[in-house]
């Protein structure tokens, strides 16, 4: 049976189950979640309000046996940046929609009887809304175990805690991973959105479902053989990935220069050695952890890893880079136990890792906490933020708010989102993606630390400004047709690299879908979904003015390199041209 | 001696004193204000950072002896709007820069040593700039109180309390009035900026300066007498403000089902009788104090008052219908002598009374304190907003970012500015004021109450959107150039009813300055000034979505009228069609 299109209206807690429209049907992830939401979402209207939506798709390729396609899209007018947002994740929703023929899930009103929260249950052409009062006021493993007690251990869970209860900005959607542990759809504070909706959490049935069917499935099978090799036969994929985790940049991008520290005051960190990916690594084998695990089945780089503290006891999962460099580089604590605690604190509440650590940065600038107390930090987080304290509420809301509520100036934010753990100054290219990006400072939108630090793809002087806008131009798009197949941003490396492993990666499309799509088609495709996004974002009233790095990057030198961010406005405003 | 552009540069602590270019010649008050904005300040740039500025000028009568010619401008780029801000005072401060020959005082840069304050004495052709530890921490009328006992009764004092010093976004500039009480550049947030640029006070010297000088001193006393006597002979400027003060409209407004009440759930109050003007100028008379009172020197109108407490004792002035409203309805609290103690309280901290009162009505559904409690209310600002606690700093943000930090849909704001005192779904002309000026939701920048209401400029019916765009957009082209005489907003009653009140006032410029401009000329100023700002704000960032009402007015009836907010976006748009 063909994929559908499943639609909750809250309003009156009806759902319909609709035929996917023709000018859908091409579409998966960010493709399908970007049309959808631009389609039908008022680019005006308040986010928190009626009128925004919720919109869940799977990638095209997700259900598939093919490597790495387990990533889940979710699409809505962002409440932290005020456009357009899509943030995927791995887990189990991704695969468990697409076999059950989900072709997305879009949640549209607020209940009447906003006195309590919901649980939305789906199953093959069906789908419960029920009150949990019970669950009001838990966080996300409660809300899991409970989950898996009511279905069992396979259902795919998607689920806010409070946080997003409390419609927090730093809030994200979490999901549960193949081993009952989360992953987040991170950024944008889309678990606000959830919780403005009332909605605590949606489950998949995973048991009552078929496998996907396939147009050439021998041609897929072959396809699927060689997208896997180039991905292992990748140094960074196959390699680096595996062995160290996404942690492996710590040294890497401390080493350029550009590893962004104490609120983006200096591009090294003292601290890189104690919180490395090696370091870590070791870590992790001296205490039984793993450095290997997969976000999503079917994952073949397995850049996650189960940290275990000094004990031998699990601590946490997930761990990564981004988290690591926010509270280890950015926000200053020298001690990976420190930061692993709280990282298990932040899955179990559901908070953005960069948003939260960059707040938190930022907080020492506002004499809320100091550099490297991550006691402090780890309280502030449990104590007061999980508890909507007036502090909690401030931290709760996000760089770009806090740097409001304290009269701040050195505010890492682009498009009120918080920069990620690249430099924009020293890594140049990077900076033009987060500057561009219709998502907000957002590293995954398109990946120039691969071309200006990782010689993936060629190489580009990340000091330099010469061809940035171009390299980020090609990357943001072919990011937002990757983003759309379901497939994790890793492929970016074996892609830039192997001439191979996109033809391969086309060619499971074709074969999934009896389609016969070009590169230039998949190309096209990324170009579409940046064009719909922006064209969104400028009705929502964002501009080319929200097309900046912060002011103070502009006339403040970053060590080591003393370099500024010296692209004109008109050089950044080039990059649409296309 | 020919006026001057007074220039001080504090990233070196440097000033200027410089010829006033041709461009600038005809322009005072806000025509000056906004145009030196324009040019000079980088509308990109951070609010809070070294490349704002803070511009002052009178208006072109300010120092003479026109009637109500007592209004002094300040601009800045806003760090509540994020765009250009005009902010007009009565005080003294206008009538005494134009007697010293200051055209404007430009203020730039930030100090290099933030460790301090400073104040800057403005003298004939001499700047002084000084640390002042010793007033730190200090509010308003000590530091008035400071000042003039350093030189004396007369001089100008311009300040910030404690929020200002914290960069909070409801913080204003106070000005001293000819009593030694207290007026504010209210709106807007320049007080952040002036914390933002270390700079506690600035004082104007009183005593060597001259008489403004006249090109036909004969013509513009007769012209002065026309226009005086205009002013008095209308009902409005002539009865109804002398006699109750602003307040007059709390019973006027609520008849009209058009009183924001409760955080905007009703156009009606059930504490009308108990706040109105008529109560409380019962009060006034028993208690001893005084109904009438100008904010400048040169008032024939005396819309201001003293209100004494219970025992006959002063306890504030300037005691307007906004405060009223914003805590006796919007807030709830039925009694006045309360609101009299909050609002002496808000202009010794300088506090914005439109901002300050809507953020504490949307701190109800926050559920932060509750509807009626005044004296919960004053605790709030008193121990904990100037005292900088974490609930003081949510509150001293403003109600739009009190929305983001609680996750808020009913938030009342323009531009992030708190809409004032007259329900745009109940009051369309003036609804159209407030999206489209490029203030932020802002009652004078183009008072359609007047011709909705008060049937002053004829009739046009307050429920219905007929004729309301052009109504707006006539009053904003009047009021841009009446806010560049440095005349008050109430000159507008009779100008737009007594066909001899407006040319008198062209005569009374003409004859000071020996030009010869006629009414075009006055509304292509108008215009000028219009697009001038507009075109600011569209470089910063804002845009058509900027210019819309709250969403939530959309589709909330309102009582007793149950009118929505109901005109679309191409109507608002057909406002800039000029």
């Amino acid at each position: 049976m063909a994929d559908k299109i499943y639609r909750v209206n809250l309003n009156d807690m009806s759902y319909k189950i609709e035929d996917v429209p023709q000018e859908w049907a091409g579409l998966g992830g960010r493709a399908l979640t970007s049309t959808i939401v631009a389609k039908e979402v008022d680019p005006e209207c308040h986010p928190l309000g009626p009128n925004n939506k919720m919109v869940f798709a799977p990638g095209l390729l997700s259900g598939t046996t093919a490597a790495n396609s387990g990533r889940n899209s979710l699409g809505a007018k962002s409440p932290l940046t005020g456009g357009i947002k899509e943030s995927n994740v791995g887990g189990t929703s991704a695969g468990i929609f697409a076999k059950l023929g989900v072709k997305a899930l879009i949640i549209e009103g607020i209940p009447k009887d906003d006195s309590t929260f919901y649980h939305i249950h789906v199953t093959k052409e069906h789908i419960e809304i029920n009150p949990v009062p019970e669950l009001v006021g838990k966080d996300n493993y409660a809300v899991l175990d409970a989950m898996m007690e009511k279905y069992n251990k396979k259902v795919a869970v998607m689920s806010i805690g409070r946080p997003g209860e409390m419609k927090m900005l730093v809030s994200n959607v979490s999901v549960k991973d193949p081993k009952g542990k989360l992953r987040s759809h991170g950024r944008g504070g889309l678990g606000a959105v959830m919780g403005s909706k009332k909605i605590k959490c949606i489950t998949v049935d995973a048991q009552n479902y078929k496998e996907v069917s396939y147009a050439d499935k021998e041609k897929f099978k072959e396809a699927n053989k060689i997208f896997t090799k180039a991905l292992q036969e990748n140094p960074i994929s196959g390699e680096g990935l595996p062995a160290f985790g996404t942690n492996v940049l710590v040294n890497i991008i401390n080493e350029a220069g550009g590893l962004p520290s104490r609120n983006f005051r200096s591009g090294n960190s003292e601290n890189a050695e104690a919180i490395c990916g090696e370091t870590m690594a070791e870590k992790i084998k001296e205490r039984g952890g793993s450095t290997t695990h997969g976000c999503h089945a079917g994952c073949v780089i397995q850049c996650s890893q189960t940290y275990n503290d000094e004990e031998g006891k699990y601590l946490t999962s997930g761990f990564e880079y981004e988290m690591i460099w926010a509270f280890g580089a950015n926000l200053g604590i020298n001690d990976l136990d420190q930061i692993a605690k709280i990282d298990a604190l932040m899955d179990d509440l559901g908070l953005d890792a960069i948003e939260m650590g960059c707040t938190l940065a930022l907080a020492v600038d506002a004499k809320i906490l100091e550099y490297g107390d991550g006691k402090e930090a780890y309280r502030l987080l449990k104590d007061e933020l999980a508890n909507g304290t007036p502090i909690g509420r401030i931290l709760g809301s996000g760089t770009g708010t806090l740097g409001k509520i304290y009269g701040l100036v050195r505010v890492p934010v682009v498009k009120n989102q918080a920069i990620p753990a690249y430099e924009p100054r020293a890594i140049k290219g990077q900076g033009i993606t987060y500057v561009t990006t219709p998502m907000g400072a957002d590293h995954t939108a398109g990946y120039a630390v691969a071309t200006n630090i990782l010689n993936s793809g060629g190489y580009i002087d990340p000091l330099k400004k010469e061809g940035q806008i171009e390299l980020s131009r090609n990357l943001q798009i072919a990011s937002a047709a990757v983003d759309s197949t379901g497939m994790c941003i890793f492929v970016a490396f074996p892609a830039l690299d192997d001439p191979k492993c996109l033809p391969a990666l086309i060619d499971m499309i074709n074969a999934r879908f009896g389609t016969n799509l070009t590169a230039d088609d998949v190309t096209n495709l990324g170009k579409k979904i940046l064009k719909t996004e922006r064209e969104f974002n400028l009705k929502a009233g964002l501009t080319n003015a929200d097309d900046r790095i912060p002011e103070f990057m502009k006339y403040e030198p970053l060590p080591p390199h003393n370099v500024v961010w010296d692209f004109t406005n008109e050089e950044i405003d080039s990059f649409w041209n296309f």
